[in-house]
């Protein structure tokens, strides 16, 4: 953690812009010990964007969560506020200063612990860690999260370096900002917060919770297109149903996701290389 | 590809309900020809969200892309325009209809090619296949692409297989919805084409396109909290600076990843199980 002696402390908490929206939605104060997001972005307009809405967005409301955003653009220098430099050793695009960056987080950090298991700093990059529903599940344990969203060709890696930021990825493609990845990392952590889901859904009976895919599902009609629901399901029989919809998970998994498949097997102390039929 | 004839063929075009925002945001109308993403949402006011800011924002203002929300709900049956049901078989959470999901698939599949290779149709799903940044290049090529938001527990597999829907997985965790993950796919894949990047960054040298992760970037200063710049960036030496960001390059995808290490050693012919000292 940074205690730049030539940093005023007040300055990061004057520049600290919070988002309004989430006061302006009318919702009472977020309650004691909610677990908050901190999103530091050169967007603060994209905030809480899709989280406003349906159950995180209730929640939200609720005071059940609570989120900020941290203006990067407010700490960058000069009459353009500029936040970023050509790449040292030269290359296209521009790269997110150490320093600028730094009094960012410095107050993203006001008032968090400073262990990381208790409260992550994350950075969104192709270069991290693939992000996990484990990930999701210790991020909602933790009193919240603070997210630096990258634009351009990325960050001085002093600054990720020195703060103990954790790389972490939305997957195995490019975005042209960390902004909407982060409003992916925060959806999948905040719906796992208790209350947030109310009894809309199970999460304990979704994909990746036993390590496999979801079953396929079905509703009324009970004939659509000529096609009908599978019988089993429609029989009453609990038992039963609860068997097929284990074989179609394997099935679908073995299928789909090999790699899935393995973990799975391996887990339950079962061959990887069994010719097992379904 | 469904031709219901008791669906008269006015019904898709009344219902379907564009979002206005593109329009609103005073752009010219889209370029002839420009790719379009179709969204299949309970949310239309999701979008475009984050997508409408910075370079997709601008990119969509001067008509390189277009944009178009289809309301799930304006299909829905009742007084309370109901879209979902009880899964058959029971369990928690609600399933979308195949006979109102297909209704809206019918209204934004209006003036789209029907091979799927043209125009892919997808549903956003943790059960999907792994978005990848070929996926985003395969888009786009297309002329577009459908994306079908889920809530609740799911989508009834028969609409999925009727319409050849393909499900496509943003990563191995669980979101309230659709939309964030489609917001996703859209923004990987409208950044490829043609003139909406401009020069702010290259597509070349980034993460996977040689299936490396990325070299570290720094910037000025070139001393920052007494940690310097490596010094061969400073250098000038073209061919030195080049080779040592492959080498960075490989160090990390190698640390990290060693999923996409042991594709690259394979696409280079070289044997994953080599010690090689870099």
């Amino acid at each position: 953690m940074s205690d730049r002696p030539d940093v005023p402390r007040s300055h990061g908490r004057l520049a600290i812009r919070p988002s309004l929206q989430p006061r302006e939605l009318g919702g009472p104060p977020t309650l004691k010990g909610a677990w908050q997001a901190r999103v530091v972005t050169l967007f603060p307009e994209a905030f809480p964007g899709t989280l406003g809405l349906s159950l995180t967005g209730k929640a939200l409301d609720m005071g059940l969560w609570a989120l900020e955003t941290i203006d990067l653009r407010s700490f960058g220098e000069g009459k353009h506020r500029n936040v970023d430099d050509n790449p040292a050793g030269g290359g296209a695009g521009m790269v997110l200063r150490a320093d600028i960056v730094a009094r960012a987080l410095d107050a993203a950090a006001v008032g968090t612990p400073p262990e990381r298991p208790r409260w992550p700093v994350v950075y969104l990059s192709p270069r991290g860690r693939p992000f996990s529903q484990a990930m999701a599940r210790d991020w909602a344990q933790a009193e919240g999260l603070t997210l630096l969203c990258g634009r351009f060709e990325g960050v001085d890696q002093r600054v990720l370096d020195a703060y103990a930021v954790e790389e972490v990825s939305l997957g195995d493609f490019v975005l042209t900002g960390g902004e909407i990845a982060a409003q992916a990392l925060i959806d999948a952590t905040v719906r796992l917060i208790p209350r947030v889901l109310g009894n809309h859904v199970s999460t304990e009976e979704e994909s990746f919770s036993e390590g496999l895919l979801e079953f396929p599902q079905y509703t009324r009609p009970t004939v659509w297109q000529d096609r009908a629901i599978p019988e089993i399901l429609l029989s009453g029989h609990h038992a039963n149903i609860s068997r097929w919809r284990r074989a179609e998970a394997e099935r679908l998994t073995k299928e789909r996701r090999p790699d899935l498949w393995r973990a799975y097997l391996a887990a339950q102390g079962r061959d990887p290389d069994e010719d097992r039929e379904l």
